[in-house]
């Protein structure tokens, strides 16, 4: 963690193929995620017409694809055949669907209104269909996975059991005043960066790497979850709500130990001061939580530590061969810092 | 459906240990039960604690068993040997869990207040770590299946999807006054026969079947389930409610199209007219209505409905070598008729 604090783009070799590859770095994997993209929709016509809507609504509503372009990318870094690219696909799309059903039971759970700047599921079509179009996104993962070996399943079996532990721990740690780095850390881990572990982990071994390149790109996985999720609070915070499609401050108003929430209280007095009196996190009081998190030293710590993992991911992707492939999980992991959504 | 008045016990031939099945038809495999068990216990233990007291408080809140029981006697009915019996007891846990999971979903979808003459998950834990837990149980169910061949866990993954659309046809239909049999029956299939289906195919697969004895004991389940789940509904409307562990006539306070529900929106135009005016299923209203519902005529035409199902599995039955297993499973399949819990 020591490079922490700066991120040097121009260090990274950019090969000739390189100027397509910035501007979208998924362009690279371009047709494997068509494939993906299409097999993913034809997995979501359940034969109740509900459940498909539902799964359509969520899926077809811009979401990003990160899970699966880094899935593909990962494993086409690792020399992953062509022959292969089946297995890599049927990984991607699972582990999208798993995703997917953990935002709608997200979206139950914190009854969250607005997803991607629409309604939500829930609010659309309430909360007992939404409850089991998420089951269905489960059921589906569980059935591709029916064809990788017994190892390959225990490794997404345990990314979704560790999931549904780390949703636990944050509803654990809600309106917390004491929660420290170390237990954001877990939670993210937990909650979001397990699946980009498993899925970095599935992708290597997919593509036949020996044990130590499934192992770094685990770690990959790892570090690129962490900071996805250390910059999607920082937005939660920064908004603004066209950009990122749902209210601004929504984890203040939840409770959520989010990143700016846990370092504003271990430095702040007066907003330890709020979340140990409970207070009503509205009007004037949200108002003023806001503006301390919104402070620019605290918003620089946040976007120091997710530089740190963004940093370490390309320490780990120096192990890869150089690659055109390389250069775009470069370019990914790198826009996470500067992402706007 | 010939035969569906009488179920004639006599005619099964009881070898020398039946008088112990008779008494408890599961006896015969209680150590491969207890090693499930005890397998499963260990499963629920998660590192939220939340998790594993939730899952365990519904796992050991005094369920029936019945889908472990009906995995392991169809494995051993079907000659399956001991060399293989940890893949049985891993299938019938799997199918355990999965039915969990959609009991503690089911009370979110239902708001049910009570289960098995205790308060529910949901009464007890809130919502959001109740409907976390059933996530958990499924991917717990999802790791164990990794062990198997592709085509097996694509069994049990179907099962879980058809669980999904029945649970949403289900939803489609209530408070229908004019859902028909052939609905209803679609319902169940989908809802509860499915998991007993796919028990009933892994299990033969496992115990080594050729491919015409897998499909009878798929229909064999089938049968099982669809028996089951019809007692059970004739059960809600008869009560009373210590024995069968929630208020009387649940499935008609919300409107759920169950077994005599449908049977008498189509003979009486009194509750057919009740329901298609949407009458609040409360007080004199529902007095009235849960009146109707146990007309005794209507009551014997439902457990006569039952008893075909009954018939049909004993006829499946046949078509393996006798032993005692398959007397215990023909007790078991009997019983459904006349339990009382």
């Amino acid at each position: 963690m020591k490079k922490a604090k700066t991120i040097d783009l121009a260090s990274r070799r950019a090969p000739a193929s390189a100027n397509r590859a910035l501007s979208n770095p998924a362009a690279i994997v371009e047709a494997d995620l068509a494939a993906a993209e299409a097999k993913l929709t034809r997995l979501l016509d359940s034969n109740e017409s509900l459940i498909a809507e539902i799964c359509h609504y969520l899926v077809d509503g811009g979401g990003k694809r990160l899970r699966p372009i880094f899935i593909l990318l990962v494993y086409r870094a690792c020399g992953g055949s062509d022959e292969k690219i089946e297995d890599a696909i049927d990984a991607a799309i699972a582990l999208e669907l798993i995703h997917s059903a953990t935002l709608l039971h997200d979206d139950i759970i914190d009854a969250g209104r607005l997803r991607r700047g629409k309604p939500s599921a829930l609010a659309r079509y309430g909360f007992a269909p939404t409850l089991i179009a998420g089951d269905y996104m489960f059921c589906r993962a569980f059935e591709l996975c029916g064809r990788f070996e017994e190892h390959l399943v225990r490794t997404a079996a345990q990314a979704c059991i560790e999931l549904t532990e780390g949703e636990v721990m944050e509803g654990r740690l809600r309106h917390s005043a004491s929660a420290t780095i170390a237990d954001y850390r877990q939670v993210i881990t937990r909650k979001t960066a397990s699946l980009f572990y498993a899925g970095g982990k599935v992708a290597a071994d997919l593509a036949g790497m020996p044990s130590g390149g499934i192992d770094a790109m685990s770690r990959l996985g790892l570090t690129m979850g962490l900071a996805f999720q250390m910059i999607d609070d920082l937005l939660d915070v920064l908004g603004p709500e066209e950009k990122i499609g749902k209210p601004v401050g929504s984890d203040l108003r939840e409770g959520i130990p989010s990143l700016p929430v846990v370092l504003a209280a271990a430095r702040n007095p007066e907003l330890k001061q709020m979340l140990q009196n409970r207070v009503e996190m509205s009007g004037a009081a949200f108002q003023r939580a806001l503006e301390i998190l919104r402070d620019p030293k605290l918003i620089a710590e946040a976007r120091a530590m997710a530089a740190a993992e963004v940093m370490i991911a390309r320490d780990i992707l120096r192990e890869l061969r150089p690659s055109p492939y390389r250069d775009s999980l470069a370019a990914i992991i790198d826009e996470q810092i500067d992402r706007e959504v």
